[in-house]
């Protein structure tokens, strides 16, 4: 077999065989194939597609690239929650726990990254003492006793997706959907899920841009999961905005135990029962996403998804005091508004320029150096359909600085107000199965 | 500037600048920009393609990424002819000659190269002591003199053109109008010509098999050529079957010197005074077409056209005795007829297994420490068109060896015969300006 066919069928249109696959990445993986051909393969792959076999194909090289997390000592249905990533997105400290309150095993491995705010294990870290190194029996042992444990990532999981990555992000062929789907569905499957629910955000602060462009993803994920074995379940959700009122990092997990306490934080609370009423179905402890929901958004207001929260923090040794007093989460030192000049309604907020903001804070990364200055954020006070006067906050930020200029200039970017009524943007467009 | 983005504008359909193709241009042939990103804009060229004015330039940057040659010092207007290559293409030493004869300069430079027969040097070098390595200054007075000399390539012509196409070779791109357009056209302007006619092959021994192809890639060649102040003409000529009836070294070189000397061999004949005419127009030595093609019959008639072929050979000092008596060329030890077992009519002889057959036999190189055997080499008894009966010889093999079972073997699957009556192909299909 040779490389230079490969790249000729495809580019030709032709549908690629097991074999065929097989040999381009385990073949890429090793060394043997130079970057050059698989730079051609993947823009061949951007303009001709591949078929739902060839994905799926593709995918399951991309595991077999490397190791595998095995979960089977695990009791019970493992169901991990992807997100496709937003601004003010802490849905994952909010979900855990509460289908961890109704028995489903959640087996959390997550990893850091670069970003506007810290990644998941960032953001747990505002919580004093909590360890998300551990090794692999004391993770399993957590997650049999308490349904949910969240530890930093380990192992070499589909090595070929990750030099693939690296490779297709300096030529132009990171915007392929086969290739997109492929990427994030080989990570999710090395990491030993039995099922996978799927948060695609679609909008302007999100990586797809329109619903039509975030429902092809989408498919193209359930596809590959429902091809491979995995039970995939695709919910489209809103990222015009941020999502709550939160964006950083302790403040974001003040804002997740609150909603776990019962606050109705309308667009988290909606979304979040949303994804852990699909994800207790797919584990089988409902028969119906109807009957799920109820008990789940019981279990927000009877205490049980929070007890969930505080079993898990004490677990992993977080100083539960903070969770109990969220006030003693770490804070900023200045609260800084940012005013409207103008009477009217908010039309939109660009998500990602209130990331920007917030890592102008010390919020995020900008390089792997980088400090998260855990305190730091922005807490949004107005949302898109909301009324503003002239010399009303539309947010504050929250500082070590006195005068964060960029910050405020990229929130005042950021918002757009306009003379005319706005409606709030629907938040769930559509769920795939 | 950076080479993602004109990977990404050129994948979205974009128009590249004269600044984005000599960024690319200059940069790969330095080795800034890696083989990877050169590998996917090419791809992205092959599915997008290029205008008019992005080959021109993308043209004028590989020939501007090395030497050029200065042929200011031979007087006159320089023409320079190219072919797409076919098998028994002995054209370069009739039309060399017969457009000397009416007074055109051709400065001609050559390589070697892998092939079925030897390059045009290797046909040459048919006849002893011929030199084709001379200085710069004696090639130029050869050429003052005699109008006529043809060297051995030097210097560093177009080197992102030798790189490219290498890394395109491997990833399949080659395939690509304006990449080959670019690649031909950039060889030849670096080679100094101020005119430059083109034959393009088309059928089944040709690199274009459709005439529709053919067309297409003639009209980009003439297409760079004319923006890049070249006047540029192309003939689209007839590969369906090997051109003249000899496929070798010195049995080409034979077979042009009778041309040259008035042998009516069809094709070759009309299509050498086809190509000579638009030469000579070109060079402003004819006013038309029509008193080029009478004045250039007639000198293969009056023996002009051969005084000049008699004239270049001694100036480089080859053995005239081999030109005066042709059949001290080198020969083969044997002839070995490959008869026919069917009666009817000749349809179809596949150029590129009669090439096989002349490279089984010796006449070529597969690969680059290859001697060639100038001697041996393949007659054509019957060509398309002809009728055939059963026990008559198809083609003589001159072959050093007395059984060339795997030659004999090719040229029967060369030949196809059937019952009815065939027309010979038309030779030349179009002449696109």
């Amino acid at each position: 077999m040779r490389m230079y066919d490969i790249i000729v069928k495809k580019r030709d249109g032709g549908e690629l065989t097991k074999q065929e696959i097989g040999f381009f990445i385990e073949g890429y993986t090793k060394g043997d194939i130079p970057d050059y051909q698989a730079a051609a393969l993947t823009m061949a792959i951007y303009f001709q597609g591949m078929t739902q076999e060839e994905t799926a194909t593709l995918t399951q090289a991309m595991v077999d690239s490397g190791e595998t997390i095995d979960l089977s000592a695990i009791k019970g249905h493992k169901v991990d929650k992807h997100s496709t990533g937003g601004v003010g997105d802490k849905i994952t400290f909010i979900v855990g726990p509460l289908v961890a309150s109704v028995g489903v095993p959640v087996a959390k491995m997550s990893g850091r990254g670069l970003g506007h705010t810290g990644g998941t294990l960032d953001k747990l870290e505002s919580i004093k003492d909590l360890e998300i190194e551990m090794e692999k029996d004391q993770f399993i042992k957590n997650v049999n006793e308490h349904k949910l444990a969240v530890a930093g990532q380990t192992g070499n999981l589909a090595p070929a997706d990750k030099k693939l990555y690296a490779l297709r992000d300096v030529i132009g062929t990171v915007d392929s959907l086969p290739l997109i789907a492929g990427s994030i569905m080989s990570k999710k499957l090395a990491s030993g899920a039995d099922s996978i629910v799927l948060d695609v955000k679609t909008g302007s602060g999100a990586f797809m841009k329109t619903l039509e462009d975030s429902e092809a993803l989408a498919r193209e994920m359930v596809n590959i999961g429902n091809n491979l074995g995995r039970n995939t379940v695709a919910v489209i959700s809103d990222m015009n905005q941020p999502l709550g009122f939160e964006v950083g990092n302790a403040n974001e997990i003040k804002e997740a135990a609150e909603i776990l306490q019962g606050k109705k934080v309308e667009d988290l609370r909606k979304l979040s029962l949303e994804l852990a009423s699909h994800m207790a179905v797919l584990a089988e402890v409902f028969a119906n996403y109807e009957d799920a929901y109820q008990t789940l958004e019981q279990n927000l207001e009877n205490g049980k998804a929070f007890a969930a929260f505080r079993d898990f923090i004490q677990a992993q040794h977080g100083d539960i005091s903070m969770i109990d007093d969220l006030s003693r989460l770490p804070s900023a030192a200045h609260d800084v508004e940012v005013k409207t000049e103008q009477d009217g309604f908010v039309s939109e907020i660009d998500a990602e320029l209130i990331g920007v903001a917030a890592m102008y804070l010390g919020a995020g990364r900008a390089t792997k150096d980088d400090q998260i200055n855990h305190g730091v954020g922005i807490t949004l006070n107005k949302k898109i359909g909301d009324e503003v006067k002239a010399g009303e906050a539309l947010v504050v930020l929250h500082s070590d600085e006195e005068h964060p200029d960029t910050s405020i200039e990229k929130v005042k970017q950021a918002y757009t107000i306009c003379s005319n009524k706005v409606d709030a943007p629907t938040l769930i467009h559509k769920v795939i199965k």
